[in-house]
């Protein structure tokens, strides 16, 4: 088999993922290189999986002619710059979201991206998650008839650090734009939204000019409606859950857990708490992400999520924070397209 | 033992459901005398359950010496004027939910009642569900901590007829005001509401002036958010959760289902849709709202749900109607209290 | 409504089980008399249910030529001899199981229903659970293709008394009585058993000469294969399941419990245990049962409990001990019919 | 790091799984020849993995003085002298179970590893299972008290070809296999059995001499009784459940499935049927398994399950098959050790 050369632009932890799931399951790509601003870091990653180059410079994999799709999973504030010279030099892209936190930003990439005649995927891996796609899948086959009411729930863990909150661009931008991409999946576009948002969690979180708890109320095009509950910390793990409920059926997912044991004893009867974080309740969606991203550039398919969901999910995170800002529903059409 | 003496107005459906629970699960009580402007309705049920007297005009029953409570159990339009005459005769009153659809004639009913000194319990009869009372205890208990976020999801399984839904105030008045009390017994007082309501089930819906689909997004004095979602039509029938998310934990009410049994074959594993209706869902909380009230009586008790809470679901009713009247979040303090 | 009178033989708790469902839910039927040998008994269960006449001696029951049916729920060892008696004089039977601890004596019980003419009906209750019931429809019904394994599951919150345990006839006659009905229920007639026994419970009941934890391996005459496993002490409470498995798919009961709510929290998700004792858990089971009894009696239709089903039950409990005693598994055939 | 460096002979479908999860997953390991007598399929797992070397015949494997450790994922009839060549040839040995279905065989082998010192783990991957293992860890920990009873439910999705059927030794020691190990691993050794057995799947497999449905009742020395529940083939799919009862609780894993998503609609609750095959469900636990063996080799630990546990569960494959020919309980002790 010919193999299509990748590069990898960024070693961190997700960086990681993704060229894990090359190596070990996608045998039409090969990992040719891989590159970091901490040189070491791309160098214990190059050794792990055999990847022939590491650089500090982004750059020399973008040279390199044999490559013919490069991943961006460096910083958020890097991904635009370098989808774009990424676009100039023909190559393919997978890009981590957020794309930017900036509507200019996006339009300047989707600019170049359609110049270059290159794809570029978004890693909007929750799509590719099997309780959700089945969902999809259900909705799709007609299954829930006329779509009514999408109900969307999304806890962390744990907060994140400060600092990265401070810098993040807020809930509604780091951790809701992947609800908003779930909302939009399933529901297409949105027309509104409106947000109660709170700070519940941590006061340093208010400090830092964010809210930890919040709730989106949607409504779609289609006329359904729909609800987003984010709190940045739940005691007992990582709350994904996703319920859709159409004039044909009703369709929800339940976390997964560990295992499915249940212990009883005088106490109650006890199951597992949903699987710890974001790596292990969707690991499986990542290979499968890259999985179809890989294919797409091999047989030259449309990818499922593109640039312009990307757009949208930032836009809605916008409007999110005007509707908090100004307390009332906003318009979609009111955030600069 | 000496049992009070209870008349009852109104010997329809929820009439008949608590003259039930009276007659077979609760010693302390009798009834001796039930009315309905449709006197062979009445007779019927004083046949069936062995009560002495039976009426057209509730008057006779006021007017009886003996009778220490009545049940108000007629339609909606009557009931404040009743609660006021047997407030005047120095009766104890159950009153059906919603005690009126205006502010002014609720708080007439709470004059006639702190005048007279009666005690008066409404029929906000979910507060008694196995499943929601055991949050609340939960909650209560510590075991949820700070409360965060609050969600309910009502939806019945049928519209009601479009009769009923051009006097009945309408969505927020006749179905969420359920939920509204629901909202109130775990998380206390709402500060603000906030509609989302469309017409998506039957579009003589619509033209009655109502909706059928609604998210009525909710902020608590508490500073808690929350959600309520509704439909008027559920293919798979009554459809009635609760989940609340704290810093503690989290509890979720399931529905009941008629069988515990699950049936595996090639298509999958096939579990019950719950059960059918109100009367079949919350029969049980029907008699022990009505136990609680009668032993509010003989032991001279407060009650869990007074006028006070009839009044302000109406409240919040009105609220949410205002807001998809101006399309905007609505104070509760906006409302006529 | 004319309807039939009924006395009732015996005023303990499951008498008056009896007595509150005919008194509450069966318009058909009144009850006109209850005796017990401990007469008090009799007279407070009298008073509180309006039942106009109460006897230490329950012959005056059966003298009574108006009384239609009787049901008989005083100690075990007086089952066979008060059916025999109320045959005679012409009564319809509702008789507690177990009819008897030995086959002569339902034998001579058998013979005197059958001169008499009178129906029997044996208070094997769990066949009217609403998931048994279930099963059992799913069965009928095709669902489930050609039986092949048969599982049940049953075990008690605490152990009996150690007096009971003396004179119940052991394990396989108090407790697997009930299994082996279900068994016949679901799998039709049974060919052979073998029982695996042991005292790891209380060792109090080994010094009774009983065991307290047991496994009983059937064959039906279908060819199916089953198996009942059973202990005196479950920790957790009253587990009651069945598992039914065949070529056209499988169907499992799961216990019931007191709510349908789940808590989780950095612990687990925590469900309820099951419902406390039969009493909780089989409640409308009783009322469903003697809905039966009455209608049977009322419109001359059969039962689905008759005095052969007790029979049959005894044999094979009276099979699994001889399994136990001789250490091989015990043909059905081997005992007296 | 200073890889081990291992063998594989066998490139059919449990080899390839193994090479897989060295190669992937195991970065103390690699892979350095392959041999299998279709020596095509022993070319294609090398080319696709990578490996070195590929043979016809398995002692080139042997005669590398490099290799540290081989898995014999050959034929069953192969297994055993395979074993006594590699203990001879100083391998560490991972042995595809069953290791032989005779016991002087197995003895023979385990004579070979004693001599040679060398470790020999079987392939008995469910204890690696994430239900199982965390059932074996509550255990351990003490939360199940005192064992009582263990129940074992393994159903296949399809019978095996017929052709399997005549050589495989019959149900009890190529399906059976498994649960007995299981039934050890959880309980302890067991003192006796009695099976009962039949045909209701597929006549042509009571042709071939064999059985299709099962159930074995167990007693262990420890005192606590089981039983495992075997057929050919469940509608539905591979049911492969565990249930511990004891003292101190009740554990019990539930099968795995492909997604969390209830699906509901006027005919029920739908959710999935388990995974379809042991490859699915048990893909992670043969990781798991391999992970383990190739630990204890680097690090000179003794392993989970041992020439000797291959010894046990065929000793009881064949007291379970005795149990079945003479119609009785048969003590393990019975059967040559």
């Amino acid at each position: 088999m010919n193999k299509i050369k990748v590069g990898i632009i960024g070693a961190g932890r997700i960086g990681q993922v993704h060229a894990k799931s090359i190596t070990y399951h996608i045998p039409q790509a090969e990992i040719v290189a891989i590159s970091d601003i901490y040189v070491e870091g791309a160098k214990r990653v190059a050794e792990e999986l055999g990847i022939p180059e590491y650089y500090e410079d982004y750059h020399e994999i973008l040279k390199n002619p044999e490559i013919t799709a490069v991943l961006i999973c460096s910083s958020t504030d890097t991904h635009a710059d370098i989808a774009c010279e990424a676009a100039e030099a023909g190559k393919h892209i997978f890009c981590e979201k957020p794309v930017d936190l900036t509507v200019a930003k996006i339009k300047k990439v989707i600019a170049a991206v359609d110049k270059a005649g290159v794809k570029l995927q978004i890693g909007f891996n929750r799509r590719y998650d099997h309780n959700f796609a089945h969902i999809k899948d259900l909705a799709n086959k007609g299954k829930l008839g006329e779509l009514q009411t999408i109900k969307i729930t999304s806890r962390d863990p744990e907060p994140p650090p400060i600092e990265y909150v401070k810098v993040s661009g807020g809930i509604f931008l780091d951790m809701t734009v992947h609800d908003f991409d779930m909302a939009r999946f399933i529901g297409g576009e949105v027309e509104e939204v409106y947000a109660n948002a709170t700070v519940m969690v941590d006061e340093a979180i208010g400090a830092a000019g964010d809210v930890d708890t919040a709730l989106v109320a949607l409504k779609f095009k289609s006329g359904a409606i729909g609800v987003i509950d984010n709190c940045r910390k739940a005691c007992y793990g990582y709350d994904q859950r996703l319920e859709v409920f159409g004039s044909g059926g009703q369709a929800s997912a339940a976390n997964d857990t560990p295992t499915n044991v249940a212990y009883i004893n005088e106490n109650g009867n006890v199951t597992d708490k949903p699987l710890y974080f974001f790596l292990e309740r969707y690991m499986k969606s990542f290979t499968d992400e890259m999985t179809e991203f890989i294919d797409a550039v091999v047989n030259d398919k449309a990818t499922k999520t593109t640039v312009y969901d990307g757009l949208e999910a930032l836009r809605l995170g916008l409007a999110a924070k005007l509707s908090v800002a100004e307390h009332r529903p906003v318009k979609l059409s009111e955030i600069e397209a």
